[in-house]
């Protein structure tokens, strides 16, 4: 079978024969880093075929004999399955048989070859490493190659979506406040000003947004310039500013200038200015001109932005509950339509969408969602589409895995139920073993300084002592009305050096997955708060934020300790408590049969 | 009151006036940078008086106007009290009021200033740090003041201890074996020959010990050199070398080089030689010499030593019995003597050192006991001396962390006690947390990968639930006969990012210290070993090593787990088992009413 990107593959290879590149190395990002580009950037999809909603996390190489597409263990299936007849081959980025990217195209191209990389889809950071290792074997680096300018086509323009205002009563911070924060981190570096490229921290600081320009998260395509005395500038197409935009960018003094001046204006900055980039946010197509002094930092922008207010916490608990309600309606037409035989993956998918954005205030879905029946739910980033679409009949497990970007903040919830019939005696196992950890980690109760790392095991440990593991992140941040997974905290095996503090939110959602048969994943989004103070130091707890039951049906209550069992009883009938008021009589019932505890 | 000390600083400031020196600073380590080093070494002890047994963590610094040590939280009170009236003052090296060493030495001199320190106790990694940061502050850096022998007339000289074969059929590897895998590491790094300064290291690669050279750990002053080409070089004062040992050297074609030639020795090196040295564990005084290329590394052969083979644990089993007999009799000495009310803390610990030194294969103690009643035991590096003594009278909290070095393996064991009567609900309630935290950890199962600071929390989560914590570390390595403290791995809240592994050998010491009331600390050590592979990966277990048994009296049987007693019953009676065959018939009958749980 030959697909249309064998073509696109060629034409890549005669656009490298004339700009006397021998390799060419394609990430899959857009000039601000971000984990889902706007389609003007999805141009590795566009070559390669290996896409999803969702984005996918994969680097092309392509040198005069080879193509591959380098990726990781969440993609390794589909991948596969999607570069097939393309002319690519996938390479494993992490696990056993990790291979390393820079240490191969090293060692497959001769000394004298030269590497082309469009330099506004990679990092200073990776741009550096890649030259660091090049160098040493005598191979040149060229980060002026955009190759899609030469093949693309039918290239789709970059988005011009208008932006909106974020209330700032629901954000409970003006735009000079959060300035005056990022601009303290800008001079303790001993910095006169920083250039922010990470779409999400814009977003944050300007109170904007938008819909549309990239997936699932409504923040919009353009740079911020902020100097310590009191210059702002915004670089952004102009088509996006409305007139209510105008004025509040009016109100803050930020300057608009327009997205493409970005370059010149950092080439014209005063020789003797310090500006701060955060060199792995930041292109290096951006970089390269940079006449001025560079101070590398930066990161602490999304620490503050990770933190979260107390009039962000309170109208998150609104959007929780619009979801809980979105997603009460849903289950409930699944027990209704279930029986008829006719769903589908993508018909659960779509139905969940509109009931979610049925809600004025929600803009968006925050990812595409996942829904896996059976066998698909054991694929940790299955998300269904027309090619791999399957009926939900039959007796099985369904795991449902999405949220929503409400302007009272962004949600993120799993749930798996059983459907026709009783589970069996393994899956009910597995998924009580899931739902004890993260009960475990709901109580979790911490001293100040604790990281990620430390609470992880908390998730996993009854998986673990039957021998059994689940090998993504246990939690990850969540942003209010931005990025649904958000930095710099995790909760995860690997080592992230940031603690835990008050205000952050996290994801918990350990899981189990046993191949070809089904996936279990229970996740409730969490909140930071301060327990108590002694003289034994500050102590954290969490505050649950997400609102929607567990299925009880799949609890094997024998290994449920009464502490486990008066958890469980507590949040169902806080869940209870809240969505009910917002309910009809009906739904109200359904959801009370959802939640009492009869059968321990 | 004024002090000898202050007479030392006098002199110590002349010779710096002499040697055109502003400041010096004083590490309180060797050449090898040991954690406690040999009396030669022990200068800034004697210059400042903070001094203990154990070795203090302390640098010190001296001005024309200034005199501090740096010390860590553990030795804060201690220092407080033994500096004063020495002309010295304390400066906190962690907590809250940390003052960072360097910086204040930058801040305090002024450019063109000279800072002088002797190169053979600060490793090339401090050195070289200190010089980035001085030379910033145009502070100039001399690593040739050796100012100890300008004025310490009566220094002990280098310890001259006869060394002795540890036998290979208790050892299971021979020389070559131990060798040939240090110099896989060296050919990997691309390096043809290494530079060992670490003692611990050389004893282990030589199977050669000593008694004396070091407080507490059978290791011998040396360096060693191995290259690819067969060449080894053994650096030691030749009067330690017996008949036996030359022939063991011999036989491993091991030659004998002056201990003091070392620096000439690095320094006629080839060129074009490629010599692997640690940064951290060796001198900038050796270093200083070398005139061939360097390569950084070498920290894996604490990695290799970290993993014990299976003959050494067979023979850890010996020892634990041997410990477990001395630590039967001295606990019940102590029940028949308290009465007496004759009891103090020094008697009881000449009365352990004693019992355990009563067996020809325990050569030392593995570190200075430390035994604190009441709230003694609260100071987390507490060790008796004869100005701190207190009688053992009246109720309370016994608390005892000691070891010993046997040939068959390091012990280190920590039980706490109570005495005359009941235990308060205080002391009970704190024991069991501690207790609970201990067994958890214990039972832990993790998979391949796992890093310390993940299961750290195993042994704090009783704790931390109420408000409660400990700062110091879970668990260190062990070595098997050499150091009682042995990197890499360990188990506490910071990131050491090396994973567990089969074979290593753990300690598992969780507490709680109640200011001037009592402290409480739970110790057994551990050995990592595989339990099951399956397709989820590859899962650890601990087994359990240590043999006496937990203080009964002191547990709330209440918060006890059905599965926290049965690990409790099935760990009293392998130690009833296990022991009781060594003992005399009243011993016996003592060690089982320890044993049997009657109470819950």
């Amino acid at each position: 079978m030959e697909k249309i990107e064998k073509k696109r593959l060629e034409a890549l290879r005669k656009a490298m024969d004339e700009h006397d590149i021998d390799c060419c190395i394609i990430n899959s990002t857009d000039p601000h880093q971000s984990e889902i580009p706007p389609a003007h950037w999805r141009g590795r999809e566009w070559l390669t075929g290996f896409k999803s909603e969702n984005g996918t996390n994969g680097i092309a190489v392509i040198t005069k004999d080879h193509a591959y597409v380098w990726t990781d263990n969440r993609f390794f299936i589909q991948a596969r399955q999607q570069l097939e007849g393309t002319g690519f081959e996938m390479m494993p980025l992490d696990g056993p048989e990790a291979v390393d990217l820079i240490d191969w195209v090293s060692k497959h191209l001769e000394a004298g070859k030269t590497v082309g990389i469009d330099g506004m889809t990679f990092s200073v950071s990776e741009a550096q490493d890649m030259e660091l290792k090049f160098t040493e074997n005598e191979i040149g680096l060229r980060t002026d190659f955009p190759q899609f300018d030469f093949i693309w086509t039918d290239r789709p323009a970059r988005p011009l979506n208008k932006l909106f205002v974020h209330d700032e009563a629901i954000v409970g911070e003006n735009v000079d406040s959060k300035i005056r924060r990022v601009l303290e981190q800008v001079e303790k570096a001993s910095a006169d000003c920083i250039l922010i490229s990470a779409l999400d921290d814009i977003a944050w600081i300007t109170n904007l947004r938008t819909a549309g320009d990239i997936s699932f998260s409504p923040m919009f395509v353009s740079y911020l310039y902020l100097n310590t005395q009191g210059k702002r500038v915004l670089f952004i197409d102009e088509e996006k500013i409305t007139e209510e935009v105008k004025k509040h960018l009016d109100l803050y003094n930020i300057e608009v200038l327009p997205y493409d001046k970005v370059k010149e204006f950092v080439g014209k900055l005063p020789k003797e200015e310090r500006l701060m980039i955060d060199p792995t946010l930041t292109a290096i197509g951006v970089y390269d001109h940079i006449d001025c002094q560079t101070v590398f930092g930066g990161e602490g922008v999304a620490k503050l932005k990770s933190v979260k207010n107390e009039c962000m916490l309170t109208h998150w608990r609104t959007a929780m509950e619009k979801d809980g309600v979105a997603l009460v309606k849903f289950f409930k037409w699944i027990d209704e339509e279930y029986p008829k035989g006719q769903l589908t993956e993508m018909s659960l998918s779509r139905k969940l969408r509109e009931l979610r954005l049925a809600d004025p205030d929600c803009v968006d879905e925050s990812f595409a969602a996942i829904l896996g029946w059976n066998g698909h739910g054991a694929i940790v980033h299955y998300e269904p589409s027309d090619e791999t679409d399957v009926p939900v009949a039959g007796p099985g497990l369904l795991l449902v895995d999405s949220g929503g970007q409400y302007k009272q903040g962004t949600t993120d919830i799993t749930r798996t139920i059983v459907l026709g019939g009783e589970p069996t005696a393994e899956q009910k196992h597995d998924f009580t073993l899931v739902l004890k950890g993260h009960i475990a980690l709901s109580k979790a109760i911490f001293p100040k300084g604790t990281r990620g790392a430390q609470l992880d095991i908390l998730a996993r440990q009854y998986l673990w002592n039957e021998g059994k593991a689940y090998y993504h992140g246990t939690g990850h941040g969540v942003g209010f009305f931005i990025n649904c997974h958000e930095g710099p905290v995790q909760i995860r095996m690997n080592e992230i050096p940031v603690p835990l503090e008050p205000g952050m939110v996290m994801s918990n959602e350990p899981g189990i997955y046993i191949e070809d048969k089904y996936g279990i994943r229970c996740e409730n989004m969490l909140a930071v708060e301060l327990w108590k103070s002694n003289e034994f130091g500050d102590f954290y707890r969490f505050r649950n934020l997400t609102l929607f039951p567990f299925d009880l049906n799949l609890i094997e209550w024998e290994i449920i300790t009464p502490e486990e069992k008066k958890w469980l009883e507590d949040y169902h009938r806080e869940v209870y408590d809240r969505l009910s008021p917002l309910l009809s009589e009906e739904e109200a019932n359904w959801l009370s049969n959802q939640c009492i505890i009869h059968n321990a």
